[in-house]
């Protein structure tokens, strides 16, 4: 399993060029950004920020699965670049629906630090003799803040199909990858839809429901995206595309899981969330999910979302998980989907290219180190 | 000029087509929303209802300047048809503007009716167990209509993307296009970043400001698209596309001008907007902007976007914006530029084609008809 990890970091570490590409993608835009004012040019800045330094997870496995089937030095040049324009247009893409959620859940912080909006609150990008008087007005400052999220959230929306509109490959291939960010964005929107309808309780909770949203929300895009892309780009036949679709929701749905007991039972100071965040914003997880179904559900009930929530009743409401035996639940639903995608990356018929194969089980390796 | 209007209606009026082509783009993409459940399915009714039975006023444009360049029936059969699909996605870019737009102004009307998170608060696509719970809480319906209103507003950019980028024109026209677009979307998002800036007070008030302001915002995608687009598709030179889009820079700021004169002066039983709608929420439109450079502004100033606004204030307003002359003032200015639009149309070099002239004379016809 080492040399699988080793192997992957070998074949998909392509960090540096990703970052390469998607500085150029805004770098274009940026000249006539700049051209509207300082307030508009600000927007790039924040996109630069928030995009730049981040891990990449999509475009790496994009480009990490695109090497282990073009195999290597040997691929094409130009479809390379292709592939690593694509990545960073699905790195935008990530972006773009970060910022809408943000706006829908009125979240200003992620992974410990400010979010884009976060970032807005801190300044407009020019001094207006107006800003001093906006300052003083909270909710002014927020709507601000958030109505240029969601208009920075449209600009890379509309980035992302420019890239996918233009590149440079054969007919065929351009059609194929917009049917599949066409589904993507469909079903992400639908998670998305999903996930707040549980919130906003117009949606019942019930295991299945919070998993079918973890699928459409997450596992699409995150995974079956980048990997089908990969696919695609690599001159990969339908059947194969199908099966890196099959691996890549079964890892996405693991994947989001694992987030959920981090932030529950982790320990904030390795995974950088805030500590007990969906216990404090009364988060519909799997874990919850799970929970209700169990006679400990009246007494983690009065706990979730309460205004006064403090790291006391995290720790409570953790142990109350554990000893309805949520965790172990949803642990051992991550587990059957990690063996359910290393099955089919082992199948013998169909079987998965050797170099792939390899590159997967660094990613499902990499995957079942997160729950340390 | 009645002639001018004749030959426009019949030229110019396509609407059954449009229609018909914007029913064909939802309901392409219908099957699989309906695969989501009835609450994801439900956002294709709520822009079914939005989008047909309106005014069209963006893709009878576009029809009518291409019918006009292209010389009507002798027109290739297939490359009108890309026209109408083309305008059919100009509605629906149009649509998704609105959407945006109505979540971070905060609106539930439009032109007297229930806009989409009007409609999206009458009902949730689906009656759950939890629905009659949502119902009572009057902030989480208005949460889970404005998510919806993003999310619908992210499938509708993302379904015009996806029209411009497969349409089967040749591959330098499809480049110009996706061109077009690309600029479009970029200068109307800084236009609405631009009149958020006004209304939080972000930007410092100014006539200059508030018109660039409105030609961004509204000039932009209302008539440069659809006029330029017409120009690509019917092949015609970049220079004819340079004088239309001079035309329809001018047309659209008029365009926008006699709207804030319309709702600030006009009677509401004719032009359907929310009588005073402006004035009750201080909206910094030109004519306000105008104000504040006279003597009378001290008098304006309190009344405009008070909490306690009636029609006896709306009223006041009328009169004081007319004795300060801010009403004459905008109204010389939608002269003027109809007078620059009319001065490109007929000038002698070079000039523009003689159905094009009629058709855009027609146009500026009825603009002027707007003010009666």
């Amino acid at each position: 399993m080492i040399e699988a990890v080793r192997e992957r970091r070998a074949v998909g570490d392509a960090v540096e060029e990703i970052e390469e590409q998607v500085r150029l993608l805004l770098g274009a835009r940026e000249p006539r950004a700049r051209a509207h004012g300082p307030r508009f040019a600000h927007l790039w800045d924040i996109a630069s920020e928030c995009l730049l330094g981040g891990k990449l997870l999509r475009p790496r496995l994009l480009i990490g699965a695109f090497d282990a089937l073009a195999a290597g030095p040997a691929a094409e040049a130009s479809r390379r670049r292709s592939a690593l324009r694509i990545s960073a247009a699905v790195e935008l893409l990530h972006f773009s629906f970060l910022l809408h959620d943000d706006v829908i859940d009125e979240d200003l912080i992620r992974r410990g630090a400010p979010n884009a909006i976060g970032r807005l609150l801190g300044g407009t990008g020019a001094e207006s003799p107006a800003a001093s008087e906006a300052r003083r007005s909270e909710g002014r400052r927020l709507h601000w803040a958030r109505s240029n999220a969601i208009l920075l959230g449209d600009l890379m929306l509309a980035a992302v199909h420019q890239v996918f509109a233009r590149e440079a490959v054969p007919e065929a291939m351009r059609v194929r990858l917009l049917d599949l960010l066409d589904r993507t964005i469909t079903e992400s929107v639908a998670g998305e839809q999903h996930d707040i309808g549980l919130s906003d309780g117009v949606i019942a909770s019930d295991l299945d429901e919070v998993l079918e949203m973890s699928r459409l929300k997450t596992a699409t895009y995150t995974f079956e995206l980048p990997l089908r892309a990969a696919a695609i780009l690599a001159g990969a036949d339908a059947r194969l595309e199908e099966e890196l679709g099959a691996i890549a929701r079964h890892l996405g749905v693991a994947f989001q899981l694992q987030d959920d007991l981090l932030c529950a039972f982790g320990d904030s100071r390795e995974h950088g969330k805030d500590p007990f965040s969906d216990f404090r914003e009364g988060k519909e997880t799997a874990i919850i999910a799970y929970a209700r179904t169990t006679s400990a559900w009246s007494r983690i009930d009065p706990k979730l979302g309460a205004g006064d929530f403090g790291d006391e009743d995290g720790r409570a409401l953790r142990s109350l998980l554990r000893e309805c035996g949520a965790e172990r639940a949803i642990r051992s639903m991550v587990d059957e989907r990690i063996r359910a995608a290393v099955g089919i990356v082992c199948q013998e018929e169909p079987a998965i290219p050797r170099a792939l194969m390899r590159f997967l089980l660094g990613v499902v390796e990499a995957l079942d180190g997160r729950r340390g």
